[in-house]
């Protein structure tokens, strides 16, 4: 397999109603079919989801962090494990991010330099340093199939100026990541997204996606957006840089979200997202569902023997009732946390397959209305 | 199915060398291959572990806690679910403990009268009254196969006099258990043991003993053991009731055990066993295995790449190497629990099976050293 090959992407069609694309992203672990969703599993495992669980799901691509996976277990023991899918014993197609969005997020802790970040561990307090050249050293060691550039995540509200030196500054750590990424062969099997910044402002996101375009990546990510601005700014953002982007290189929407979201991205031309939702509520009691969402800790489900989703094949709804999921949650029962993650999972991949479908079949739009129709049904 | 036959209990095989029995205990959800262990699922669910995984592992039967279940979701919604199988999904036989165990541990929450036991639930603080008749009503109504008497667990050390009053306290419920058990016709799926106790005074226990078998239950628990006194006093109080005890009923030794203890038990005549062990120790990071029991924690395992066990054949074993559970403690990623909880239950079907076929072979002595000569390998 050559370098040419992973993370190669073909479009299967493009709608005639809207932006959307059906496509397949090659890797070394598999081909991914887009529009795809990309569960998080930030220390490698997906919380309380063994992974036979989330292949019997379909799940086709993990999302781990590297900047984590750095600190604890550290490159060594998953290098010498075979990779991160050795260690991990996913096997299946993985996507490391830098860890940009998480050392930027530890306000205090870090200092931002023109060569790269330095941080305080949170765990242990350890000083470290990340440089663009290690970000990639670390994540060609981790082994992920794509992995992602160094970059400065801009928070909201982010005032012009600094959005501005914001975004160029994650311009040269891409230019340096690019070289690192290059540098030595060792790198075949894997490939490098770029990251597209310019946090609401239209004319930074423009610049940022040509000049990303000019390092040529392997696939071009949308970074800094869900972070608390409206939700126009965050479709305006998308709407100023995929006409930019060309059609033969994937699209990522970083951190992105909710089934509204997917919907109306995946028609504006993304073709790949990952988000904490589906396990991060289901650990908290909210359940997604074909028809609408809610929280399984509300009294009323209490003797509600049914299922949590009619149009569900899931472990926990095949084998669990309403009422009895309610009770684990009453009492403390950890096992309902793994039982809704999961089952919120295969709800976003149902979702991505009823997406894809209607791509193939030319009904986007109508099969967009129709999932609405239901999910707005409960009406919480 | 008649009440003759819930709860009938089979011999196969009586070893020539020693006690120890192969036989099948029948219910109305399946027949048990005795000598049989049951793991605890104190809530109607093995913490951390979904109920296909409890299949899978063969586990032929659950026991869980009527006394739980009483104060949480209450036996009417247990009633409407079409009893605790349908609630829970286990759908396979389980047995439920009276609770005696539970509310005698509360101390100063509780008050003994001849009529029965007062307590504060340890949840709200509001306050419940058992007696035998009540005991025997909520366990109909979750629907267990198999039913305890309300019995007064006597405590280590207990001196003679008050183990003797104690004794005859369980010996006056189980008498009204008996009773209220037979009372109405809907008991006819269900099988009702007694309860020998006498802590560790010989001539009470074979009282008890003889007692317990004038009133006739399906199968005859010894109670009160494993609280704290030495292991020689168990075995002698076990020897002192076995001789009593009838060969067409089932022997239940209540909340054991280890290996150890399990092999010397059967080895005495014991055919059921119950304990929180292989769950609360994969909790804690314990790990049991054909080579020895080990904890997971240990810095020894961050970079070993083998499986828990070399001969075990669960989802845990064939999926993760100890590296990676050893990863998983550290990082406090919950799913270890029930990872290494599972492992521990398949080490403990495996054990059984191991003791069931050696009975059926004539090599029980043989099969039980040939056990430990492994066990004890490691030798920690």
């Amino acid at each position: 397999m050559t370098k040419q090959y992973c993370g190669k992407f073909y479009i299967d069609k493009i709608s005639s109603e809207c932006n959307a694309r059906l496509g397949c992203l090659h890797t070394s672990r598999g081909i991914l079919k887009t529009p795809v969703f990309m569960p998080v599993g930030t220390y490698g495992t997906i919380k309380g989801i063994p992974q036979c669980w989330l292949r019997k799901a379909k799940v086709q691509i993990m999302l781990s962090n590297s900047y984590y996976l750095y600190l604890n277990p550290g490159t060594e023991i998953i290098k010498k494990a075979g990779g991160i899918q050795n260690f991990n014993s996913w096997k299946k197609p993985m996507l490391t991010d830098s860890g940009g969005f998480q050392i930027f997020s530890l306000k205090k802790l870090k200092k931002v330099y023109d060569n790269g970040v330095e941080f305080k561990s949170p765990i242990n307090g350890t000083k470290h340093f990340f440089s663009p050249e290690k970000s990639i050293i670390i994540q060609k060691d981790i082994g992920a199939d794509i992995i992602m550039c160094l970059d400065e995540c801009s928070m909201y509200p982010l005032d012009y100026t600094l959005a501005k030196h914001s975004m160029e500054l994650s311009l040269r750590w891409a230019k340096r990541c690019k070289i690192e990424f290059n540098n030595k062969n060792n790198s075949t099997l894997q490939a490098l997204f770029g990251i597209i910044q310019g946090s609401i402002y239209k004319d930074l996101r423009k610049q940022s996606a040509y000049a990303m375009l000019d390092i040529d990546f392997d696939g071009y990510a949308i970074g800094g957006l869900s972070v608390g601005e409206p939700r126009c700014h965050m479709y305006s953002a998308i709407n100023a840089v995929v006409p930019i982007l060309p059609n033969n290189k994937a699209r990522y929407l970083m951190g992105i979200g909710t089934p509204e979201d997917i919907w109306n991205c995946v028609e504006l031309g993304i073709d790949m997202f990952d988000c904490v939702l589906p396990t991060r509520n289901g650990r908290n009691g909210q359940v997604l569902t074909s028809l609408g969402k809610f929280n399984i800790k509300h009294s009323k489900f209490k003797n509600d023997y049914s299922k949590l989703d009619p149009n569900c094949n899931c472990l926990t709804c095949m084998e669990y009732s309403k009422a009895y999921l309610n009770y684990l949650v009453k009492v403390h029962e950890s096992l309902y946390r793994s039982l809704l993650s999961l089952h919120n999972i295969y709800f976003m991949m149902n979702l991505m397959t009823t997406i894809r479908n209607s791509l193939q079949n030319n009904t986007f739009l109508q099969a967009k209305k129709k999932f609405f129709r239901y999910y707005y049904a409960l009406g919480e």
